[in-house]
């Protein structure tokens, strides 16, 4: 209801080191912006990543995509909002939409599909093996189905 | 034939400062790889990217896509197979495929998608603006067509 | 006296992409963040780099240097102070430390040098050619006489 | 005499995703450079640093500098000539030099200086520790020293 919409989007201030010879921003770093939003949201609802792999659990990504609609230069200001579009306990989907932070206007949009795995590499179940954890991320699941 | 069999896969050696805390490969970097690998085989063709620039012609990503199959390590080497999947002298859709170089084993998958813009930011076609690289980006189809 | 002690240190959170699997931030990140630090706080001094280059001026890094005390991992956050230890209107000579903000412990040292180029790639004088910024940072070094 | 001058360079082709809006190589990627020719130079004394870890040794970095001299270009590539000038068995002094491929002409030159730690973070002597390994960067600081 009310709580679910404090979700604040991530906030990324583009760096000189980011940019490219096209003289923008390049495009390899917006997946690793994602991953900052990621952790960001995921902080949102008390989920630790650093204490996640403290627990012996490794959250690899299985897939990512982007599609660039238009361009960010050095010194612009993005907004990143993440939704979860899918949770299982064993897999999570995440949409990313970026936009600038003066205009509005939409940069990028992305995907990322994540597992869970123990140390050994095996693939765990949250639901099973992590049940707190688990429950914050239905909870961000059931955000974004509200909000969306 | 004959001569369309010479395209070399690129050879990329995984360097230190591309892991990550999970002991693998950050997965940002394979975004990289790609375009290490895409423009290696444009160079295999006679397409120079830095010739392509200093013509005012740039060629921005528009879309980019990875699946993670199985982990690169540090001082793992991967062969990247490159495949011009679309080509029609305004946009260039790209597959990417990296294997092991020694077990041959599937790491990723990818694709990318590429147009071409003058320097005020327009769309041009090739095959209007620079029809020497528009034949050979469609020699590099055809070879594809050809080979896989 | 009081408004120059108002230079705010700047604060970086460490990302999951900048540690490598020695478990710790890579050592090269350190010399990105430098630039961080080094623009927010020209920002704070009313110089925006995006500008000095939209006037057709770009200021290379002659060198840097970078001592590593003791290391930064994953979601630690740092602050970072930087002083202008000399500027002549031609050369900028800046140091930079890094300590923890919560423990405060010292994590680097560092130092960077600047010079100024036309588009030519000719050395200037930002006293002669553009008065505005140097004066500004003339206040950034009396600044840091000041306070350190 | 003769063995030692078998020490080859090691060579970097300028990635576009290296470079930043100015056109040029970004600064910090030559540290980064550094550390890719180090293990280059270390694994033609039969020195895997890939195995040091597995031995449960780390290297970290305790300093580097490095010093621009001119520009490297999308699409350059570079010669690195990595030397040992300090070895004592605990601790590792290296010099680089950076020139262009073609022309020889200096862009280039660098330091770093390297500890050895055990899993629990405490500084080791390789002498102790080690003895082959420590053997081979003896080896490699002779070879140096015959050589410049």
């Amino acid at each position: 209801m009310s709580g679910e919409s404090h979700i604040k989007p991530y906030i990324h201030h583009a760096k000189y080191y980011e940019t490219d010879q096209m003289g923008i921003v390049h495009h390899s770093n917006y997946i690793r912006w994602m991953e900052e939003a990621r952790m960001d949201v995921m902080s949102q609802f008390g989920i630790s990543y650093r204490d996640i792999e403290e627990q012996g659990v490794i959250s690899p990504v299985v897939s990512v995509s982007c599609q660039y609609k238009s361009m960010v230069h050095f010194d612009d200001t993005v907004q990143i909002q993440v939704k979860v579009v899918k949770y299982n306990g064993v897999r999570l989907d995440l949409e990313y939409e970026m936009t600038d932070s003066f205009t509005g206007e939409l940069r990028t949009k992305g995907t990322s599909t994540h597992c869970f795995l123990d140390k050994e590499g095996r693939v765990i179940s949250l639901k099973r093996d992590c049940p707190e954890i688990d429950e914050r991320f239905r909870l961000m699941l059931g955000s974004a189905k509200i909000n969306h």
